[in-house]
């Protein structure tokens, strides 16, 4: 077992009380299972979260190679004492696991896509040790520039909670979830209608890496809101010419003294952002829309979802609302709907 | 002496005769001297090139470090032969030579800039054996997004050649210079008015070799003209997201089978090109211009510029013509008008 491939649990302080504490109530186990990461919740009947457990152990980072049964190993290291404690639970997962490179692939539902299209293109498999994953599929939108996502949708569907039953769920939604791959979704009445997708956080990574601009940066003891603003704006106001010419002033504003080595990293990161928010407004704008008074959620990591609040601001969207847990919410919301944990959903299934 | 270091002479099968038969005539040794390559030619008095001679040794390749002679090495290996055929030759660079990390610094200079400031730019460094290197300044457009060129600045001149003492001087030019750092300047008068910058050729490197978008791509054969031609009218007609979006396209139109791994290189480089001649044409239209119609010159490799010939033409642009020998035209020019080749110009600032 290699240290990647560990898993660690975030409660383990408690976890021989909890463990017994929970053995009679657990109902469901739900895996937010990616390229890097594998994230496990344990579930009670009336979807709270008994337990969590999380491992480097993603697709390309298995224990051992798939062909070699790393994902029954990463599984079984990860969610093998829950199953012990509860035989028989239920399993479902969403993310990569559910790509070509997973453990079986969930082939894509075409948006608009709602959450019972989810449930419908669930694919099983079944573990070494006799146990059947509910993969849940990623979204489709075709077109002249397709996009996909795989384990957003289900974050989507966490992020819109009760909204879907509620008076209006006519309602148009726009959730942010950015990262590596950011993701822009309009849902309106519990469907995904259409998405986009900005590689913002790869492509910092690869100019601070792997470009000119890296050279002359160094990461300063704590992030540099000033600069961050900056570069939002520049994007903002004198984007026209668009990120690819934007970009080389971290390096000039550098050489002309007017930005410090240790301010680039902020300073790129705000423009990078300040450009995928300005990409969106245009995009808004053909659809007589705009993110000036957009009510939107955004999904993800907090000190990155502050960063984009600050930069929405800037735009004139000032409400953001940070969605906490909206992966495990997620889950459980497609397990209930799948019939997995609902016992008269289940009847009504088996009928 | 490091392969990296070894001088190759362009001539080498007539060396020895050219040696001898230029010996007479030679007046001036020429260097284009950048971050991977130094390229040196030997004129007459004429203004024609005799002999040229390529190296890899780049400032940031240098047979030896900088500061154990590594700029002296470069130079005697390159153009010593020369030097011993005709001790006294003057010699002009222009490049990376004159940066911060080349031999000396020869500061920017202000934009709008003529070749009268470039040469009162000049800065002399002497080398171990006594002869005088000058190097040519580049050129710095400020404000809240700089722009800095170093060697280019001596190319746009080259490519103007002798349009600046013609009657039409006032007459606008657009030079592009595709590449690594892609350069697009306004001329007029005999001025650079003021450049942009796009990263263009660092960013396709640093997409395809270190994101998700190179993983699926396989180099072809030979480049596929119509992926190409396809990424450029995406960005044209579909670039309203930006760039940051339209890349992740490389990839999902590999996964719905609409676009071979075969074709993702060229497809990819069309978008990011563009998208520079997007950006290009929005900067153009603030000035009341477009790219419809212009007359511009383009400088640079060959095929690169064929490439950029094709999506100009997409833009409403046919009329691009290719400028060769622009470097060592552009390098001719500021010598002579440093008078380091013009007996007559000589004796002027002298008196």
């Amino acid at each position: 077992m290699t240290q990647a491939g560990s898993p660690t649990s975030a409660s383990s302080q408690f976890a021989a009380g909890a463990a017994e504490a929970h053995s009679a109530q657990a109902a469901l186990i739900a895996l937010d299972w990616g390229t890097t990461s594998l994230r496990a919740y344990l579930f009670d009947a009336d979807g709270q979260v008994l337990d969590t457990r999380a491992s480097t152990a993603g697709i390309m980072n298995l224990p051992r190679p798939a062909d070699q049964g790393g994902f029954d190993a990463a599984f079984e290291e990860t969610c093998g004492a829950w199953l012990n404690d509860t035989p028989g639970l239920p399993v479902i997962a969403a993310g990569m696991v559910g790509s070509a490179q997973g453990w079986i692939e969930a082939p894509y539902v075409d948006a608009p896509a709602n959450a019972d299209a989810l449930v419908a293109g669930i694919v099983r498999v079944d573990t070494a040790s006799g146990v059947t994953l509910h993969i849940v599929p990623g979204v489709l939108q075709r077109g002249d520039l397709p996009n996909v996502m795989r384990g957003e949708e289900t974050q989507i569907f966490g992020a819109l909670g009760e909204d879907v039953t509620a008076a209006d769920s006519g309602k148009r939604a726009l959730i942010g979830l950015p990262g590596t791959h950011a993701k822009w979704a309009a849902v309106q009445a519990g469907r995904i209608e259409r998405f986009h997708t900005f590689m913002t956080g790869e492509v910092f990574a690869a100019l601070r890496e792997h470009t000119i601009l890296g050279r002359t940066m160094i990461t300063p003891d704590r992030p540099d809101g000033e600069a961050f603003l900056r570069g939002v704006k520049i994007a903002r106001d004198r984007g026209q010419a668009g990120v690819l010419a934007t970009i080389f002033s971290s390096r000039t504003l550098g050489l002309t003294g007017q930005l410090t080595r240790e301010q680039q990293p902020d300073y790129l990161s705000g423009l990078l952002i300040g450009h995928e928010l300005a990409g969106l407004e245009a995009v808004l704008a053909q659809q007589q829309n705009s993110l000036a008074g957009q009510s939107l959620r955004l999904i993800g990591n907090e000190a990155l979802c502050e960063r984009y609040r600050v930069a929405l601001a800037q735009f004139g969207c000032t409400q953001a609302e940070l969605v906490k847990h909206a992966t495990e919410r997620g889950l459980w919301r497609v397990a209930s709907q799948a019939g997995l944990v609902n016992p008269a959903a289940q009847a009504a299934r088996a009928g």
